[in-house]
């Protein structure tokens, strides 16, 4: 990727840092590190970070240790990567004298309690002037509005999955079960130009597909009833995310108007992502419809989120703390009705945010239009 | 799942919060929530939970959103369960008022920085006698010794596991794409009676296996060159993991070098892995096989781990930290070299801690035995 990205938003973070009188950034993110330095090492899990970041106004350093040393030289190519040998608590004291920091600023989103404590004890131990302070989720903020690459690269993105998601519609027939749905995808993904999936696919058939969260089972598809297909991948490390319910044959009465409330939920809303619009707002049009036919019980989640480097990131597009929408953020709008022990239906698009209003970047194809 | 197992959790979880002088445990992470509650669903990001668990000596609560309550309710049979409106930071205050809390335990090793402040800010407000205690890995703990069913699901996990990798090694030829035996790996393991993958599978060929976390690529499988399959999957909640590697044809004298250290270096620590022994010692073991072999540089990682409800938890087998092995704990014992630029040879045996020494939970097969 092209370097000066990468230059720009280490010139944006340190202008930042700056502003809140902070010296040094220190991040742990991995979402976050890769927006700054272009390192694509994932952390297997929270006590295993596979880097750290450290920059001030003249140093960026990539502290890692020697299982990610040469992935570090690769792709950080504007870091300094300094393997460390012992471990990042034990490192990082000296790291910081080196710098000459005074106020480290650090992801208190992500850094865990016993962490915090664990540095803040070494550091009264070993260099008692350098005072911590939270980044108040600074670099997830740069990373809200997105620029012409980034927008260029989840277009490209949905619009893979996009198309993977019409093959396996389809070919969906009766018979075949939710896992082998869901493993027929990652083979298309895995065939294809990106990375790999984004998150597990959903594939909830029947009564499953009421739990917003489903993981696939060896649930026969069977006629009639919904099938909810939510799928992303990533490319390049951005991410893509939508949703389709599809039925094999007729679907009952009940599910059509179910399905016609929450598809017209969405367009409703859709219209109202826009830059300036407060992001409750959508929301609650969203809901409002949902509310109208009689079905407010069963829409339990937000209508959206950000998506980019990570699958869920921020704005939210939900009652919870309103922020303002703006021209490049790229979120989902995914309206749901779900009925328990019956089933459910969710519709989910991704589209950016232009000047002129919301471009959807996922493909249609597999709506209905039911007629009413 | 027996109930009866859940009860002795619960009680002994409540006997080790007297000792602590603590009222009330708040339960977050994911794998210790599954081990008290049985509730088996995931949590998508850090700052996505899917439920809470409160215990105290008469009552367990598990708070969640309606995304989730009907999987809490079919899961947590013991649990009164209690769907939260507005989310848990919101609704978390009134629940402890209800439940008398004095002491909160919270689990500082996940709860991040800004919830724990958020937390404590909002019980100033609302309950300024309510005081927060860190639960220092207590949960995290009572994991590390496996009970009788535990050691079984383990078992049939890591036996499955073999089975399947013995198929995919037996099938592997020039050509294949590491993504494509990563995908096979994934069909095999879904169409099994497991739950899915317990952690992408490594698949790694040529220079590629010289990175200890590499991820599948569309680099061709070679004659010659090594290809670590490092793969592992989840039955019933509880995870295997091993390693192998292998060669397409004959290695060169280098490679053959390489795998003959590794292997002497897991049969020398395998020894050691008993009751009563400390948990740096088989690292140390295996450490001083490969650095008189003069490869010492090369294996940067610590030998093992323990694996139960999660892929990697307590004990760790590496020079920090050391704690007593332990009858009944279950650990991988998995030395690796690693020579960057050419390749890196990992083998990884999980392994039973019984009263008389180790149990190999992982089939063998795929080992070579290259005459000295």
């Amino acid at each position: 990727m092209d370097k000066s990205i990468f230059r720009k938003r280490i010139k944006g973070l340190r202008q930042n840092l700056a502003r809140m009188d902070c010296d040094t950034a220190w991040i742990i993110q991995p979402e976050n590190r890769r927006y700054l330095s272009g390192f694509r090492a994932e952390d297997s899990q929270i006590t295993e970070s596979s880097g750290s970041l450290l920059i001030n106004e003249s140093q960026s350093l990539l502290a890692t240790d020697s299982r990610y040393t040469l992935d570090a030289e690769r792709d950080a190519v504007d870091f300094e990567v300094q393997t460390l040998k012992k471990g990042l608590m034990e490192g990082l004291p000296g790291l910081l004298k080196r710098m000459g920091t005074k106020n480290l600023g650090f992801e208190g989103d992500y850094l865990t309690w016993v962490l915090h404590r664990e540095l803040s004890e070494r550091l009264l131990e070993d260099s008692p002037s350098v005072r911590l302070m939270p980044l108040n989720g600074l670099v997830e903020e740069m990373r809200e509005v997105k620029d012409e690459m980034e927008i260029g690269t989840l277009e490209e993105s949905a619009d893979l999955m996009s198309g993977i998601l019409d093959e396996v519609i389809t070919g969906l027939g009766p018979g075949m079960t939710e896992k082998q749905v869901a493993w027929q995808i990652e083979g298309l993904v895995l065939e294809s130009r990106a990375e790999g999936l984004a998150f597990p696919s959903i594939v909830a058939s029947g009564p499953n597909s009421a739990l917003p969260h489903a993981v696939p089972t060896d649930r026969k598809l069977e006629k009639g009833a919904p099938v909810i297909l939510d799928v992303g991948l990533r490319l390049n490390g951005y991410c893509s995310d939508m949703t389709r319910t599809v039925f094999l044959g007729d679907p009952s009465p009940d599910f059509i108007e179910i399905y016609r409330t929450v598809r017209e939920a969405q367009t409703a809303a859709l219209k109202e992502v826009r830059s300036g619009v407060m992001s409750n707002y959508p929301d609650a049009v969203a809901r409002e419809v949902i509310n109208d036919a009689g079905f407010g019980d069963y829409f339990g989640h937000g209508l959206g989120h950000g998506v980019g480097l990570a699958t869920h990131e921020r704005p939210r597009l939900s009652p919870l703390k309103p922020t303002k929408l703006k021209k490049g953020m790229v979120v989902t709008v995914e309206p749901g009705i779900y009925v328990p022990g019956k089933g459910g239906v969710r519709l989910e698009e991704m589209v950016v945010i232009e000047a002129d209003g919301p471009r959807i970047l996922t493909r249609a194809g597999n709506f209905y239009d039911f007629a009413s």
